[in-house]
């Protein structure tokens, strides 16, 4: 790869076989019998978690030797390099252990902390997102759908998303002003949500404690389908922000959601 | 069809032709650019909800012409019948707007007030589980997971669900109550979560506000893979019922749930 802060074709491509990978792995606990009757059900969910972190890993690390790693069960590798993959095999481990396919693989890829590639892959459903620094994002899916987020210009017109109530914590009243604002709330969705908006599903995303492995592919998608993925006061995530995330199809509504929630 | 209580073979076949035809003029709005860009974006979900009932009305009046009818747009027809059909072709219309795979079209057959057969049928996804009443439900998916619901002796190790928190109203303090002494509480899904707690993948459900054709088809799926689903004082849902509903995939569950909520 050339040294410049853009995502080129063959870091695309790699990106994508790294989810290949990931769902070779992922995909056969999918609603396993292993998991359905383990007494642990989360040892064999984290067990996948890892085997396909290290998998992806390794791919990295054979092509990309220079590069960061940063990544949900295995932390931060040359952690001062300019280049860093942010991985997450399973972004929704509620959502993968109740089997429900809007749990996805999320690779992202930071260029001095800015995130400048992005996959969401949903090995299930077969649905992938690629979002790429300065492009329109790509999408495939057998279920429908076109990438584009939709224009709305209001709050009272807004379909707004969230995973679940627990998740805010304190911010919990801030959020309860923003749904009470809006045409209707929608919960359940992980990292799904977020493509979701990026094909004018869905017009608002609020939610906090994410980890930089669950934003870091996630802006690039957003941002490449026309919308604006940023924290609580509107700036741009970065591995010091708190995991307050905003989600916006239409910049229009951002000032609006965050002067609610404040 | 035979005076008797089961539903045999053919009108079992006729369910599914039922959901088939449903499926046809549902499958096609979801996530359909008329949706995406409606300024009133329920309208076209409306008409093909009201199209996709009036189609299994024609089907069910011109099969079973002595057979009841009740149905969410179209309220219910030939009510002192002792068959009557109860039709939702798009439960979970929040989860149908915002392009999610969890909504389906629920088909039941009650026999003097008694779910005898129930589909829940997801067109997109190509998942449908059929129950009928004293035989083990039927699954097929290409998704994966197999009928059976899941062992589970205690709250502690319990997977909860529910579709919102804003379906509670006041029954909130007792759902969250609930949700307090399980292991983990997860969100959305609506006639979806019913399907995977017949599957064993969750092992209770608790909500309100259902209507007649949000639960009667979910009974004998649920039973038929060895769960129950009751109000929330463990009595048989009845067409007088409150909404107030909970399933559990292992009867041990029902009790320490009532009592948790009470």
């Amino acid at each position: 790869m050339r040294v410049t802060s853009q995502a080129d074709d063959s870091v695309i491509a790699f990106a994508s076989a790294l989810a290949d990978e990931a769902g070779r792995i992922v995909r056969p606990m999918f609603r396993a019998p292993v998991l359905v009757h383990s007494k642990q059900d989360e040892s064999p969910v984290t067990r996948a978690d890892k085997d396909a972190e290290l998998a992806m890993r390794a791919l990295i690390a054979r092509t990309y030797p220079d590069h960061g790693i940063l990544g949900e069960e295995f932390g931060h590798e040359n952690a001062g390099a300019p280049w860093c993959w942010v991985l997450d095999p399973i972004d929704g481990t509620r959502a993968f252990i109740t089997g429900r396919p809007s749990f996805g693989t999320l690779i992202g890829l930071l260029h001095d902390g800015v995130p400048v590639l992005g996959v969401i892959d949903q090995p299930v459903t077969g649905e992938r997102w690629i979002g790429v620094r300065g492009r329109p994002t790509l999408f495939t899916s057998s279920l429908g759908g076109q990438i584009g987020t939709r224009p709305c210009s209001g709050l009272a017109d807004a379909e707004l998303s969230a995973t679940s109530p627990e998740m805010f914590g304190d911010s919990w009243p801030g959020f309860q002003r923003l749904s009470s604002r809006v045409r209707r709330t929608s919960w359940g969705g992980d990292c799904y949500a977020y493509g979701l908006l990026a094909l004018g599903q869905i017009d608002i995303i609020a939610e906090c404690g994410l980890k930089p492995w669950d934003w870091a592919a996630l802006v690039p998608v957003v941002t490449g389908a026309g919308g604006r993925l940023v924290d609580w006061q509107g700036r741009a995530l970065t591995l010091a922000s708190t995991g307050h995330a905003l989600a916006v199809g239409d910049a229009r509504l951002l000032e609006q959601a965050i002067a609610a929630m404040a």
